[in-house]
């Protein structure tokens, strides 16, 4: 794809994704943009302008085959291909998502846990064993790895991050409440600042 | 506050003010727009605009008291007063939640765990009790309770939500991947949808 799609509608995709998915689960075949923009609360021409920027995949009199979107969707967000995951820094957030990843969600395969507390090493969640980071360099070497979930405290988390795609690892997803400027520029980084999330919900409801 | 705050500078004001909390940690007590904007990476010019919502707080040819600005951005986003928080549902989670907000943080306390398991009543976590639900309704006559996070399975979350605001709570942060529309309609929700915030990380990874 040539055409650079804007944040904001690229941030919408995972939610008609998961609208799709319900649709699927309920038997549903097709909808109209008109009633899924009543399912999810947006505009159907909202609708019809966030997918015409991957080619449409409606019909006009028909609406849209809701399995056919669905799949569509899902090889736009590449979550049609498994991808490999691994957590750097088994804490309390850390552990918390190894148990949520696991069984694989959306083609998210959990592959490797690692922290740097030696206490931690050998300790099995969902299954996989915690490895300390003297073992990460041989790990991402003789293992496929495409995301790092980065759950270290926050004054460590720019040199694992460093470390991380030194490493190859491309993609971080950050649970660290610190904006990572790291020396690589070609790396994504989706941040997930849980104490900044809920100063929004607490200014929401000061002023409401 | 009459005047309506955009939902982009809102969405902001956590991050100035982790970066000025982190200013005064390292004992700097002010700072012009232009340094501030070099750190945060954004504009000055959006900076001044920013804090201007909110009547201002520079002055020219001083720059910002980084105290002082700290502590604005505290009451603006409702955090210089200590607020009742809950946890409803202790699975992964909201079990990892519950670590991570004890100790008190930026006045969010944690008062309450609840859950629908009873395998799980009176299971303490960070020194506090996890009750039934059948507990919650005099739980919360008992007690202020500002906040509820909603880690509840999917399925149950409308039902839950329905139930927290029934008695009488107004605010929730919500990690259920659900759309929360609530018979309620001045409840204000922030919603945590963490699949979709890793599939955005899949799309972006896929389309560098």
């Amino acid at each position: 794809m040539d055409k650079k799609i804007s944040k904001a509608v690229i941030s919408r995709m995972p939610r008609y994704y998961r609208y799709l998915g319900a649709l699927m689960q309920n038997g549903i075949e097709r909808i109209s943009s008109k009633d899924l923009s009543e399912r999810m609360n947006i505009t159907a021409s909202q609708i019809r302008q966030d997918l015409n920027n991957f080619g449409g995949f409606g019909q006009q009199g028909y609406g849209y085959n809701v399995a056919m979107l669905h799949d569509e969707i899902g090889k736009i967000l590449g979550i049609d291909n498994t991808q490999n995951v691994i957590i750097v820094g088994v804490g309390n957030i850390g552990h918390a998502l190894a148990r949520f990843l696991v069984p694989d969600i959306n083609g998210f395969h959990l592959c490797g846990l690692f922290d740097a507390n030696p206490a931690l090493k050998g300790m099995e969640i969902s299954g996989i064993k915690v490895q300390s980071m003297d073992e990460f360099a041989a790990f991402t070497k003789e293992n496929q790895v495409d995301i790092a979930i980065l759950t270290v405290p926050h004054d460590d988390a720019k040199d694992v991050a460093e470390e991380i795609v030194a490493n190859g690892i491309n993609a971080i997803w950050n649970f660290a409440l610190i904006d990572l400027n790291l020396s690589k520029k070609d790396v994504v980084i989706e941040n997930v600042h849980l104490v900044e999330s809920l100063m929004r919900l607490s200014y929401n409801r000061n002023n409401q």
